[in-house]
């Protein structure tokens, strides 16, 4: 048995999320289908996070256990020929058996799009939160400040998290304004459940002057999620990349 | 009555193309049903290119007239609630009784976008022509200069273009790379049917090195469609714009 980590690209649109469950097709579920037609063998992957219905990935992560003698580089072209177009993998590589997708992970990297125009995209409508109005990007920059350090992020979890520990570290926190777009880069070493859009909804109503730019700090220091904005939509959200010591 | 230009973004994945037909749904359609629901009478569209299955737009444009009074500049508010996610009407304008979206176009821009790397995107596969192996950019934009010009084009048209004349002018052709995708941005007075698709399988075909740095003019001498390369996918190519002269 060997340990294969792949790196996966996907368009959660119609995906219930990473995670196999009842209520819907997961984006695992798909992958795991097409690993057991591949090896003859069931397979059960671990992914690195557990991304919400409606989120995307160009860098998800996940490792499986084979005996299989398909090359470790060469499970994208397997895999990809028993994919649906909407999920690729685009990397694979044997580790270490003792790494593990998810405990491992060490840095995150998450973008969130918002595109801020008077009318929504027929184009990228699956891909960003829709804001007609337009945005104070000064006051959201100033705001996302605050976020980077080591915190208690207890205010930024929706409720069903369950996390023993609310302390997380944002290395850094980036609004960026790519033509019509406004993508907020953030990168920390994990996230709670929802934070990412929870930061996102919460900079969206300090740009439309609903929510002062000392909201972030406020909501560190009370740990009450009420003092946050409201949990911006899925679409918007990519899992851009998760990153292992030592590995490409 | 009154006549009022749209300017019209679509997403082409699930259409039969622009114009209304029998095997499928056109986007003409969606939004003539969409006209007829906001004004209580039916109305005929009439789009400035009539763009195939599977084809995109950022700036499509048509016109109607109508006796509604609903403000000239509020019609993408009214259609836009009426309408699927994947066609919005972006802007509406009052114009003279005599423009027609199609005759009096003077110029059009269209883009084709080519994913080059290993594996194709989950996120944009529905965007874009997807080539794994490396192209030699340098020769494709050596090629795509002899397009410039007024030319006989009779060679770079599908069977089934009707055509009075093939003379056609493209003011430029410009491959630029951006980031995997390499993206050919093309305007001119007009365009044959399929001539774009056929220019994007020339250069891809130029860039592999299966056809020569002089296809292009090979072709418009000979005026043989069989110097030219296939014909490229249609989700690769997205028309950008549509001008007029005089107006926004």
């Amino acid at each position: 048995m060997k340990r294969i980590l792949l790196t996966i690209e996907y368009d959660g649109t119609r995906y219930a999320g990473w995670q196999r469950q009842n209520n819907g097709l997961a984006v695992q579920q798909v992958l795991e289908t097409a690993l057991a037609r591949a090896t003859g063998q069931a397979s059960h992957l671990t992914g690195a996070s557990r991304t919400d219905a409606g989120v995307h990935a160009l860098g998800q992560r996940a490792h499986f256990d084979t005996a299989s003698n398909i090359p470790d580089e060469k499970w994208p072209f397997v895999l990809n020929t028993l994919l649906p177009p909407d999920i690729r993998v685009t990397v694979s590589q044997r580790v270490s058996d003792a790494l593990h997708a998810r405990f491992d992970a060490q840095q995150k990297t998450y973008e969130y799009r918002i595109l801020n125009r008077r009318h929504n995209s027929a184009l990228r409508h699956s891909f960003c939160a829709f804001v007609p109005l337009p945005l104070d990007v000064d006051r959201m920059r100033q705001a996302a400040r605050d976020l980077v350090g080591r915190h208690d992020f207890a205010a930024f979890q929706a409720a069903g998290g369950n996390a023993r520990t609310t302390v997380r570290t944002i290395h850094s926190a980036l609004l960026t304004q790519q033509g019509d777009e406004l993508v907020l880069k953030v990168c920390g070493d994990a996230f709670l459940y929802n934070m990412v859009r929870i930061i996102a909804g919460t900079l969206i109503a300090i740009g439309q002057g609903k929510l002062d730019t000392d909201a972030f700090r406020r909501a560190l220091d009370s740990k009450d999620r009420l003092d946050l904005g409201i949990t911006a939509p899925a679409c918007g959200l990519c899992l851009v990349r998760v990153d292992y010591e030592g590995l490409p």
